[in-house]
Formats: structure tokens, sequence, C-alpha cells
């Protein structure tokens, strides 16, 4: 079988059956899912992930792998997926592809997400998500496709050379694909992960995040091969964007105070995945597999009642740190 | 000024005008505010709330009143308030008021809510809410008026008896107001507190829910006063439904295994809330005061990946308890 392609994917090489792409962009995304799981293996310095694969009942499934209990990390989840079905024509629109004009309502979506969150509260937590996304018609024509993805760092003590170490790496690895994207997708990463119902407070201290990034492009122009190329390079930014900042902090001094502050700000975290978080609801909504959905969650969050802080405190300053700013301003890139 | 009364609220005394009807369930409100700190005050047995009284910007305001780290309870918050203002005709039509159909958009509210968490995993977790809802045109005409409220149990470790002694006190509460209260209610509050993407798992055992119970009556015929005493009622129902169970298992001894079910069950409070909760969920979307909205939230909460508990544990036990089912069947009416 045949499949009509975009013009920016005839740029390409010979235009590729539904069926393989699928199989192809799932190889790839499960490469992705065992490198992250190695990089953080390695990382933790002695925990271990156990492995649960799961069915979906309306097609496709996914493989968990969760680290509890780790020597860096209290709780570590890399989830991979790969799903297919038939969206109604409401969820269709959400999700913005051409395809909801077109009365194309198949999908297929695979990707693969991680939150990982550190014991001391002198690591930041991190978050990174890639996928790939693809609507077709009912003869299995590709009506439209894109990749999406993104990652944010969220500290807990106000560390401002480490966000500094976050951007200039995921600034310089978007450099090497592409000017406008680390611009854009700063800016709709800050925009992206806010407590809007908390004064928009920001979840941390943002990172990049992009979606419908399509291989034939609007507006950046990249073929299909070139964009995974950098959805790729995505995924593994965290050597560079992530790992100098663990090294750094895994060995500091801590006291109750700063893993009290901890345990409150990821109550935030837990709000912001279960109240704003489009990936968490739409699961949610759609009875999606509940414990992949919520792998998110913190292993441990505290609520305190309106809690107040010292302007010089180091809880005041991460709150200063957490209004989006320009991190990389007088950085000269790599 | 005179204003235009339901059927329902001729039978009572003569009109009464919007300004004294609104000053009278404010105090009333307040009557009941009072008493439930009393009440879990003398329950803590030796800790103390701390007052936190704020304005809203649009009207009205509220007093917030919090127990951290009591003997009994590591957590209680009481909240009351008095809100005011001009409602988009869609979230009047959500609210269900008759006011949406007659254009009105102009509402008053006030009311009553409390969650406590106890220290113990052997002592339940409770939550109570009473309110008076009103809408008026814009000439000051109550257009529609009604209550609502409820409580509903939360126990961490199965014990039986603590679900019937608190079903068996609502329902001879309620029986002294109308036959057909407590089977109605029961049945709303076990549709109501369930965590749909849990597989439909309830948050507790139930107890009893209920909204848009108006002056005028329908279904159950009762005139504002007799209405209000039944929701007066239902705010002091704890000292039969709650503190018996308080007592019962405040002394028992409990280890690791039954706080971290606790923490975990927690959580499953915290995603109710923020995911579900009506009045949870409205706050966040209308900007409401964080604090309070939120002050329901639990001081401390866990996330497992997928726990799974052996058929006889006693979290396989209180999974079966979450089962709706019928508290009070042989139990005889006091």
């Amino acid at each position: 079988m045949t499949v009509a392609m975009h013009p920016g994917e005839l740029r390409t090489a010979a235009p590729v059956p539904v069926a393989n792409r699928r199989a192809d962009v799932t190889r790839w995304i499960a490469g992705l899912h065992d490198e992250l799981t190695s990089f953080f293996g390695r990382l933790d310095r002695g925990g271990t992930f156990t492995e649960d694969r799961w069915e979906r009942p309306g097609g496709g499934g996914g493989v968990a792998r969760v680290m509890t209990d780790g020597v860096t990390f209290e709780k570590a989840g890399i989830n991979r997926s790969a799903v297919m079905g038939v969206l109604p024509p409401a969820a269709a629109h959400r999700l913005g592809g051409r395809g909801a004009a077109t009365g194309s309502t198949h999908f297929f979506a695979t990707g693969v997400s991680l939150v990982v969150h550190p014991r001391s509260p002198m690591v930041p937590t991190v978050h990174l998500n890639v996928r790939y996304f693809e609507l077709t018609d009912e003869a299995g024509t590709i009506t439209d496709c894109w990749f999406g993805g993104g990652t944010d760092l969220t500290p807990f003590y106000p560390h401002e050379e480490d966000a500094r170490t976050f951007h200039v790496a995921l600034r310089d690895m978007c450099e090497r694909h592409h000017r406008g994207f680390y611009p854009a997708f700063k800016r709709w990463c800050d925009e992206y992960f806010v407590n809007t119902h908390r004064d928009n407070e920001a979840r941390g201290v943002g990172g990049i995040f992009f979606d419908h990034l399509r291989a034939d492009a609007d507006p950046f122009g990249l073929d299909f091969d070139s964009t995974r190329a950098f959805v790729t390079d995505v995924a593994r930014a965290l050597r560079q964007a992530y790992e100098p900042i663990v090294d750094r902090r895994r060995n500091e001094a801590f006291g109750d105070a700063e893993r009290e502050f901890q345990l409150v700000r990821r109550g935030r975290y837990v709000e912001f995945n279960l109240v704003h978080d489009r990936g968490t609801t739409f699961g949610l909504q759609t009875n999606a597999r509940v414990e992949s959905v919520l792998m998110s969650l913190p292993p441990l969050a505290m609520w305190q009642y309106a809690p107040r802080y010292s302007p010089h405190s180091f809880e005041a300053r991460l709150q200063q740190m957490l209004e989006p700013r320009d991190w990389v301003g007088d950085v000269t890139g790599a």
C-alpha cells in the first residue's frame, strides 16, 4: 500500500507504508526508552528498574520501568507506549491535528516519558517526554503526523547555576538543528508548566516544550528525518543538561527544612499534573492505564496551610527563581 | 424592600428582605463554624486552631481555622465563607439553579466545610460541608435558593463497625426530618465520591450528600425553617456519627504498614479532590482563594507504583469495604 504524504515528507525518501512507518517509529521510541533507562540506572549509582508490560484493550500497550528507593532517586519512572484506535471528532479537534478538518479519526501514538524524584532536595526533579502522533483516514492514508516533546527542570533549593546549566545545554542542542527552536520552545515551556490557580506560579525553571512539530514544517522547514533527529537529541539532552547538576549536588548536605520544603514543592507538582497537565487529564478522562498516567506523581508530598517565608530565606529565593527569565543571555554557545 | 418568595417559603413567616435573609444565614453558618471548631478542639484533646480571616476581591470573605500537628489530628481545617457577586450564565447553569432559566446571575453563597486528617491510620478521615446558595435578579428579588451539604467517612484500616456507626447515626438523624432523606442522600454520596479514573473506586465508605434542597421543596415538601433545621442537624451529626469512632480507635496500636497504607490512601483523597470534586475544581477555575480551596488536602500523601496486596491483607479488606453497600440494613433505628 502506498500512502499520500505531505509536501515536506516528499523531500525525504520514497513514500513509506503506514505499517512500516509505525513499526519504524515504535522501534525508535523503544530504543530511546532503553537509552534513558540505562542513563538513569547509571546516574542513580545503585538502584535498579523493575519492568511492567501492559496492554491497552483498545489497541497497543506499553512498558513501564520504575525505580523505587534508588540511591539518588527516591522514585524514577520511565514509560513508553504505542497505542492506536479511533478518536471521537472532539478529541481529534483538541489534539490540533489536521485530521480533524479532514474527518480522520484513526490515530496512532507512540512516545516515551519520564519523571524522576530525587531523594535530596539539593537535586532538582526533571521531566522529559518525546512523542510521535499520526492521524490516518479509513483507507490508511496518513492525513497528519507530528512530533512533540520537551523537558523541564524543577529545583527545590535555589541554585541559579543549575538553571543556567540546564538551559544552556538545551539551547546548544536546539541550535544544532534550528536557530528558531530554543527561543520558541523555551517560551512555550514557560507558558505551559504554570499553576494558574496559584497566581500563575511556574512549576519550575522551565526548559523546552513543543507540539505539532510537523515533518512538512510549519514554520521550521525540516523534513521527517531531520525533525526526528532533533527529537532524538531532545531525548538525549539530559546527559549535558541534567547529569552535571546531579553530580554537582548529590553529596551536598541538607537538613529538615530543605526536605520539608521539597515535599511542599512536590505538592505543587501533584497539583500541576492532576489539574493542568494535558497528557494526565486526557489520560484520566479516557480511562488510560491509571498507574502509567500517574507514574509521574512523587513518592511523598506535603500540603501546609498558607506557608510564609522570610524574604531572604532559600524558600523565598526559589520563588524568585520561578519567575520566567532568560537563563542563557550572557552565556556563549558551544 | 419586599421580595417575591417561592410557594414553599410562603408557608413560613412573612417575606424576608434579601439583606435580612443574608445576614441571618451568615450568622447561622458562623454559629455552626464555631460549634464545629469547639467540637474538633475538644475531640483532638490538646491541639488548637489558628484563625485566618480573608476577603474576596469580588465581594465577601471567609474565616479559615486550621489545626496543625494536633494530638489526634495531623491536620484539621474548618473553613467558612460568605461570598456574593455575579455569575456568568454558564456558571449559573452549571449550578443547577432556576435562576439560569430566568436570567438571574447575581448570587450569594455561604457555607462551612471541614476535612480532618487524623495521625493514626486506625482513625478514619471525615469531611463535612453545609451550604446555602441564593440567586437574585437585578432588582434583588430571590429567584432561587437552596441548601446543600453532606458528610462522608474515609477509613484506612478496615473496621466495618465504624462504617455502621457512621451510617446508623446519619440514618437516625435524617429520619427525624424525613423518611426519604437517608436512602436518597446515601445513594447520592455513593455516586459522588468516586475516583472514576481508578475503575470507579470509592473515596471511602460514603455517608450522605445532597444539593438543591429547596425551601419550597422538590420532592420533600419542607418549608425554609424545617429545611434549615435538617441542615443544622447535618452539621451537628458528627457527635453521634464520628466521635464514637475516634474514641474507639485513638489508642489502637499500629505499625509502619498501616501508616504507609494511610499515606497511599490519602493520595487517592488528593486525586479525588483535585480531579473530580466540584467545589475544588470550581474554586481553582474561578481563582477563589487557593489556600482555602486546598485546605482539604492531607499534610502528607504517598504514591506508589501499582501496589499489590494479598487477598486477606487489611489493605485488600479495605478495598472490599469500599464497595457501596447497605450499612444499616439490620440495625434498628433509634
